[in-house]
């Protein structure tokens, strides 16, 4: 399956600017033969949009759901994207998965970093979020939870081929290390693909470390974008070529917790 | 704390030989300031010893500890060393910390790799073995082990500064993703120090990936040997440099598992 990652400068507050950047990289990705789209942290609404990731949060039946829904149907491709998801008092740093038709599937981040998202966002339950498309089981996490392990290891040992990870890394100094190496080895410990689509730019909040990319099983990069540049990449995503790595890297066969 | 890795050449099944090489590497260690010496995996009889490592295997109160204890003692500084255990019918893949005078405390293998191993040994329990000398708390994972982030958590959770690892890592197509890369993402995903001492050369069973070092809590390398030598290398673990790595990277704070 081939994927397609959108490295995104977004626009604080500003959801029909950021449907619109979405859309046109669903459509570039559409034309590059993807088949699925990952869009970063919060990338509906900016992840830098201080009072706006609560004041503009929505249900899952609202606007901006329906927004990605009818990209992914205008496209012809699914599509994983974060977005502010208010739950009756409470709002939570989200991100789903939909193909367009059927009800998307949601996953609320559940490792919140720092003060400014546990000012926002109450925290996820740590589960397994898993959606099945076009013969591959995804799993989803969002930017903190993937540098748990834990949360990895539970994806992988339900069954998940693939990890998607909308991300909103910023620039620090271990910002290089987080996604260069620690990605790398979510994805070798499991031996299961693992992408990460990170924002760029800078707002009033934030500046992001970009660097989106798509990791094999073997910890080797398929695909991946420079600090700076708001784009799309692509990746395919064949489960077949990373047998031999499986095999001898069987770390879901041989783990023992007990 | 000042440590010393011996990156070894082992003499398959020459008990006499191996020991006269620890002692000679703690000596060189002792002179160089160490407190504390780590060498591989099995290091007492080599990890290439084939039905040696179930024919020689010892009690702990046998000879190979006996003789660990006594270098300890002479050098002055203490020992991390591997060594096939006996127990009752059973034989383990262990590795002890002695300090030349207390009893040793003794680490069995958990997560055994490939027929090899399983057709000497049993596996340990999964448990946190923990050593404290000079104001750290050490704790013990043998190769394999530490190449799953469990294993490694639940010494840290359990109070590690510093996880020692005698290892026997051979050369395959990712040995240097597991050494250089893995390695250096235990020690940030815990914000602690980790020390992989490994063979170097080759034997009748296997040739050995070298690369032994320590990692730094910010996942710096402090120091590494290359593939092929056999060697002394020497580090200096200061949990107080890595304060602001802690804080910023606070895994152990926010981990949620349920």
């Amino acid at each position: 399956m081939r994927i397609a990652l959108l490295q995104m400068s977004a626009v604080p507050g500003d959801v029909a600017a950021n449907l619109a950047r979405i859309a046109e990289a669903a459509a570039n990705a559409a034309r590059r033969g993807a088949e699925l789209l990952i869009a970063p942290e919060l990338a509906t609404i900016g992840y830098g949009a201080g009072d706006g990731l609560r004041d503009l949060a929505e249900p899952r039946d609202g606007a901006q759901v329906a927004g990605l829904a009818a990209i992914a149907a205008a496209s012809g491709l699914a599509i994983i994207a974060g977005f502010p998801e208010q739950d009756g008092a409470a709002v939570y740093n989200s991100a789903l998965f939909t193909d367009g038709h059927a009800a998307p599937v949601v996953y609320r981040k559940s490792h919140l970093y720092g003060d400014y998202e546990r000012s926002y966002f109450a925290p996820g339950d740590p589960v397994a979020t898993l959606a099945e498309w076009r013969g591959l089981k995804l799993g989803m996490l969002i930017c903190y939870d993937v540098e748990f392990p834990e949360n990895v290891r539970r994806l992988a040992v339900a069954g998940a081929d693939f990890v998607a990870v909308p991300t909103a890394l910023p620039v620090s100094p271990e910002a290089a290390f987080i996604a260069k190496r620690m990605i790398p080895v979510r994805a070798f410990e499991n031996q299961i693909f693992v992408a990460y689509a990170n924002h760029t730019g800078r707002d009033d909040h934030f500046a992001y470390a970009g660097i989106s990319h798509v990791v094999a099983p073997d910890g080797g990069t398929l695909a991946m974008a420079s600090v700076t540049e708001a784009r799309v990449i692509i990746a395919d995503i064949r489960p077949g070529d990373y047998l031999r790595s499986r095999d001898a890297n069987a770390y879901l066969r041989d783990l023992r917790l007990s």
